[in-house]
């Protein structure tokens, strides 16, 4: 621990210095041990004993027989309250199932979190294509179906923000362009459904359609990842749609007249 | 805030009361207020609005447009790396919804936490009947099936004084003898698969199945929960099996020759 990163620590309150040991744990790092939660949340090896062991105590972390330590069950339970987690999740599941059940592709539910999409949910048989995502992960919003129907639907302002870029590539045929990305925008409004194809592997597409909630805003979207070849988009569309309006009504939202 | 109250925060760390806060959430309270949140967590107001604002600014709590406080997407993903918790559920869902498609019943995984079983995965179609457990929940381990499979394979000791009980009845048919228990855990180690019938409601059957973890330690249970009347547990047993049995292997386990 450097001068600096003593200093670094005293300067932070005491709620930063605990979250920051939670912040060290990530996908890339499930299992750490002290050293390593130390290292990584620039906290004192004492501090970082202390917060370890109060965290510990509660059920937030677990510590194995090798002494490494893990995100904890009752954290789980905990963040299993959460209305964008879990709980969105378990309204969903019935339907993502049904969608499952009809397609036999990886099906999946997502939220907006900044410029970014989070999954919420993932389902696919062992048969199903693999698809690089897992629950939790994050991705930007104009790469994915699921992102483009939760930013044709989020406040304009943002919108106008997001589509002047910079919009990051990830294949030859991602949109980086501020003028397709906002005529995409509109075609998903106009249509109800987002289809993008290509945009995070060369393979794949994915039909994307919004879930509203109770006030009628769009609150998640779900969706059906694909091998590109074969595709059936025509049929994928009606099956994706009919499942988020399931999950909006399950949600409380009320279809309109118009 | 009485005096009693504000001696007694005083008295306690500063994790404890961050952690307070995140413990005044549960499943009859996922939404508070500030004054809930500062009475459920014994913090004084001005405590806990310094505590919500950081928990709040990390992500770990959402603020809706109505002041109303739940638990944070950050705090979510952070806990689905528990690897007993979504992580878990992540490796075992495609063999869950393989069980789910075969029998279309309620399908359930769930972990051991001291005297409890925690379900961590529950699936259900919209047709299955309706069983009243929810992701996150807890049971004592003898009134359901996932808990006598569980326990029958838990360290001797922790049986032994588990056993002793008390044990608590939910009906007439609650297992509640220390000695019936006993044999009932005997039989589920024999045949490999526990059969647990109106323990928790009169018209409820599960049978459940140990889930295994690469050293070969039970680490989970599955199971599948169907109406008491007209069950075909003979055609349930096998299904339950080779669900547990998938989800073993694809955590690492190897089935011994013996």
């Amino acid at each position: 621990m450097t001068t600096d990163a003593v200093r670094g620590q005293a300067a932070r309150s005491a709620p930063d210095r605990l979250l920051a040991v939670l912040a060290a744990f990530d996908h890339a790092h499930p299992a750490l041990c002290l050293t390593d939660i130390s290292r990584r949340a620039g906290l004192t090896l004492t501090t970082a004993h202390r917060l370890v062991g109060a965290l510990t105590e509660w059920g937030a972390l677990e510590r194995d027989a090798d002494g490494v330590y893990h995100v904890g069950l009752r954290l789980w339970e905990v963040a299993a309250l959460a209305p964008r987690g879990l709980a969105l999740r378990q309204v969903a599941l019935p339907y993502l199932e049904d969608l499952y059940e009809a397609t036999h592709e990886n099906v999946q539910l997502a939220v907006r979190d900044g410029a970014e999409v989070v999954y919420i949910e993932w389902i696919s048989g062992r048969s199903a294509v693999g698809v690089h995502i897992r629950v939790g992960a994050r991705w930007p919003l104009h790469a994915t179906g699921v992102g483009l129907a939760l930013l044709a639907h989020s406040d304009q302002a943002f919108q106008e923000e997001y589509c002047d870029g910079p919009l990051a590539a990830f294949t030859p045929h991602t949109i980086t362009d501020p003028g397709r990305l906002r005529r995409e925008l509109a075609e998903v409004r106009r249509s109800g459904v987002a289809v993008s194809s290509r945009q995070v592997t060369d393979d794949a597409l994915s039909v994307a359609a919004p879930v509203r909630g109770r006030e009628g805003a769009v609150t998640a979207a779900v969706s059906v990842v694909v091998p590109r070849l074969g595709a059936q988009v025509p049929g994928l569309i009606p099956a994706v749609r009919v499942a988020a309006r399931g999950i909006s009504r399950a949600l409380g939202w009320q279809p309109q007249s118009h």
